[in-house]
């Protein structure tokens, strides 16, 4: 047997760079949906079965705890790439990461979710501390429809307990919650949370434009397709249920109100504050007049002008900061995908400024079917009090931050997926081959033709792994060609080295292209 | 003001790439040592300090649990690029992602684990199923002082419950263990486990061969200095107690004992073995005999002559495939880095065939202070058993994997960053610059010398966002620049970008080095 040597890495890759050619992205929405049925169809006939009474192996059901599932590898795929997208944009921004455990003290937790506080999983007391899973990074409450995100408990007890005052941080992670679970719209009890947000003590609007120019670039990189942010401010609503003479004791309850009008119509939404909440009807009247409204600066301009709003110091404060970010999102080139809607309301106790959720725009296909809400993406605000309920002398540190909603968009790319919706929008997310969206980035099988070549077919693996590229080989001593061959066609991988007697007598290798059948020879260093 | 257009995204990469330098690493472990001590500091000032008894805003402690910490941007620079190297080995041979719940129903976990489910996490029966966090993706059994890898509850699991026959799979997730925390030798009671398994029935010792060549390119890519594989076979290790008279009932005792052999003299273990767990002396000195051999695979040829061990069916079985698995590393590359070791015991409860453990080799100065053990980075082996006693039939799903004990790892890596021991060490993990380790990623920052220069600062990092760059500005109207270029001292960011009525009236930006203080002007186009 002639002793080959090592290939250099370099030579190995202007090797490959001959054959390898730009993915093709061939009905695979098809064959992933196929794959997906039968997975789904196997797990249920593993649940479903019933269990014999005499098993010698497993005498219990095995599944996964309700409202949670395990991750497929095309599932993870497609999260690996949405969440890299979302943090290379937060590093953009100069974020750093940051992480915290999975549980905290429970105290920590219930005293800031209040009502909320049942849908935590606590842990057993086993001797010891009283703790509870981690029930966000932000909080997300779940209005009817709408992501509602609160406030930031972990990332809030980190700055108070390391007195830091100013902090720039990233953290995605999981969360749990007991909720049922609607497994329709994305939401599970455990799920993905991506959160960046800005503590510290800055001149107005500026880190908060950033924020929002940070979701218009992610929402703009995955091409979910349109969308559009809506912005409020706390301030503006507070002072619009004042001039419109709602008592402040029923704030609360005609905030969550108005926050329905995504998915009803304005005079659903006026029944129930006035037959079912009690609200004057004059006084539910100019409500209306007001969460109707929605535009750009010349909003803020016109409400500047409003006769009641602007007698309103509190709202007036708000419309001079909306003012100003405008004026920056436009700087930052984003004020077009931007809309001051004062029917913007979501989670009004942790709040203190700005707020805004990000929703995708219904296609025209999609405004037929369910012309109201499809549902919202990412969101955030301004909270300046929050990490001081945490600190022991009350000192604040104000923040402002976003939360991606992520799960929801693993769903609506999952979904489209399946629906087959749109090539270009997969050629973004998958290196694909031929017919299969790829689960693995081999680059190069390592095959032979003949009996016996195992010793080979190891060598030349173990240099292409040396040379950093990625390669495979069947597990066989003697497997066929054509079996080997299946192999990457199944698995999408895009090229085979092919080593034979003839090969190995030259000293070189044949480079062959799946899809094509394209071959080329290379020589290998002795 | 003139209108000023957008310079493309190649055009100012171009540009800065005119002023960008290799970074230096200096002084950065005395440093980095400093802020770790100062943040400690911090923080225990907020633990330790009494509160007030008439606190406004938080009536408990701020902690995180015990046994768990949060990890700061400088320990998720170390993670992230560590996680990086371990994932992209698995990916360069073919493994797909998975990822399962943080929690299983808690007869799947309590079914396999045994005497150690007292170190189980259980959630709170909150009505409906009783739940456990994950104790494991490979369970690590903590013996004495090395990382024992059992089993692979969930992975298991998830292949009888889907009826995955075959499956080369990587898994990163956080697991949770109730123990008492033994900080200083980097054990929490959460931590992060990197595995990577291939279930499946295939050729003799092919993917045991990969498994051992993944741990290598691992261990030599991340440079944490000489290491050392060793090997063993649980069928060696039964057969060798067997010939040597070890009654069959003191099999795990004894083999517990064995396992202490790397951090306690023979004599020690000898006495243990003898005073404490009953076995006669004789047939201690006879497995004396064999534990204090290891070789590569001369020693394999050697036992095959043994007188006696080559009368055990079970042994001859494992001597065969390690010495065909020794073929397969030379081929590989990597024989010279495995030894073949009858002292290697491990979990013996799961472990069907091969079994192995990475060590790093002490450097000379450690050889002095801690002569025998450095501790286990990696571990592994081959399970053919586990799969069955999840599925309810029984059937059989052979698997081998190994688990990188990254969180030893990252231990190892901070450790030595506080004693600042290897520069070239840093540079593999740090982009660095003057003095500071850096946690952010930004490579350019926009300032202005001059008064009212927020606008222009915000259209022109707009236009570097935009074009993909990673830019940051002070959240200020008017800063100082001496306040500007201190932060990008501070941060590390190499490069400002600077822009005044000069400038702006010439259509051109300024270009600075901020170690160099270099100088180049570009335009912009109109």
């Amino acid at each position: 047997m002639p002793q080959l040597g090592l290939l250099h890495g370099r030579a190995w890759a202007s090797l490959l760079g001959q054959l390898l050619r730009p993915p093709r992205a061939v009905c695979m929405g098809a064959v992933h949906s196929h794959s997906q049925v039968s997975q789904t169809k196997v797990a249920e006939a593993v649940l479903m079965s019933p269990l014999k009474s005499h098993q010698e192996k497993s005498n219990f059901i095995i599944k996964t705890p309700k409202g949670t599932r395990d991750l497929s590898p095309q599932q993870m795929v497609v999260r690996e790439k949405i969440l890299d997208m979302v943090v290379s944009c937060f590093k953009r921004h100069g974020a750093k990461g940051l992480d915290t455990p999975a549980f905290e003290l429970k105290e920590v937790l219930t005293e800031k979710y209040g009502e909320d506080s049942g849908l935590i999983y606590d842990l057993q007391d086993q001797g010891g501390e009283l703790l509870s899973l981690r029930y966000d990074l932000t909080l997300w409450m779940q209005y009817p429809s709408s992501l509602t995100c609160l406030c930031e408990v972990p990332f809030a007890r980190y700055l108070a307990m390391n007195k830091v005052k100013k902090m720039k941080r990233y953290h995605v992670g999981k969360v749990w919650r007991r909720e049922s679970p609607t497994i329709v719209q994305g939401r599970y009890r455990e799920f993905c949370q991506c959160d960046f947000d800005i503590a510290g003590q800055f001149d107005p609007m500026i880190p908060d434009a950033e924020c929002l120019k940070i979701m218009c670039e992610i929402l703009s990189g995955l091409q979910l397709g349109d969308f559009l942010v809506k912005v409020n401010d706390r301030r503006i609503l507070d002072g619009m249920f004042a001039v419109c003479g709602v008592p402040e004791s029923k704030f609360h309850a005609i905030c969550s109100s108005i926050d329905k009008l995504d998915k009803m119509s304005w005079k659903d939404v006026r029944h129930e504050m006035v037959a079912k909440k009690g609200l004057a009807p004059e006084v539910a009247d100019r409500i209306g007049d007001y969460v109707q409204c929605h535009g750009g600066v010349s909003l803020v301009e016109q409400m500047f002008q409003d006769p009641r709003l602007s007698q309103n110091k509190q709202a007036l404060e708000g419309l001079g900061d909306l003012k100003l970010l405008f004026e920056y999102l436009t700087l930052l080139g984003i004020a077009e995908k931007i809309s001051f809607d004062l029917s913007l309301a979501r989670g009004l106790d942790y709040y203190t400024g700005v707020i805004y959720e990000a929703v995708l725009l219904p296609t025209p296909a999609q405004t037929e079917e369910e012309p109201l809400n499809v549902g919202s993406v990412a969101a955030g605000g301004r909270y300046d009090g929050l990490v001081g309920m945490f600190d022991p002398k009350g000192h604040k540190v104000p923040c402002v931050g976003l939360s991606i909603g992520v799960e929801r968009i693993f769903s609506i790319v999952e979904q489209r997926m399946k629906e087959f919706f749109s090539f270009t929008f997969f050629a973004l997310f998958y290196q694909t081959f031929g017919e299969k969206i790829r689960t693995t980035e081999t680059q190069v099988f390592v095959a032979s033709p003949q009996k016996n070549f195992l010793q080979e077919r190891l060598k030349l693996i173990a240099e292409l792994w040396d040379a950093g590229i990625k390669a495979e080989l069947l597990y066989k001593n003697n497997p066929k060609l054509l079996t080997q061959l299946h192999y990457c066609e199944n698995m999408g991988i895009p090229l085979v080295v092919i080593i034979g007697e003839q090969e190995l007598k030259e000293g070189v290798v044949k480079l062959r292209s799946v899809a094509s059948r394209e071959e080329v020879s290379g020589g290998r260093q002795k």
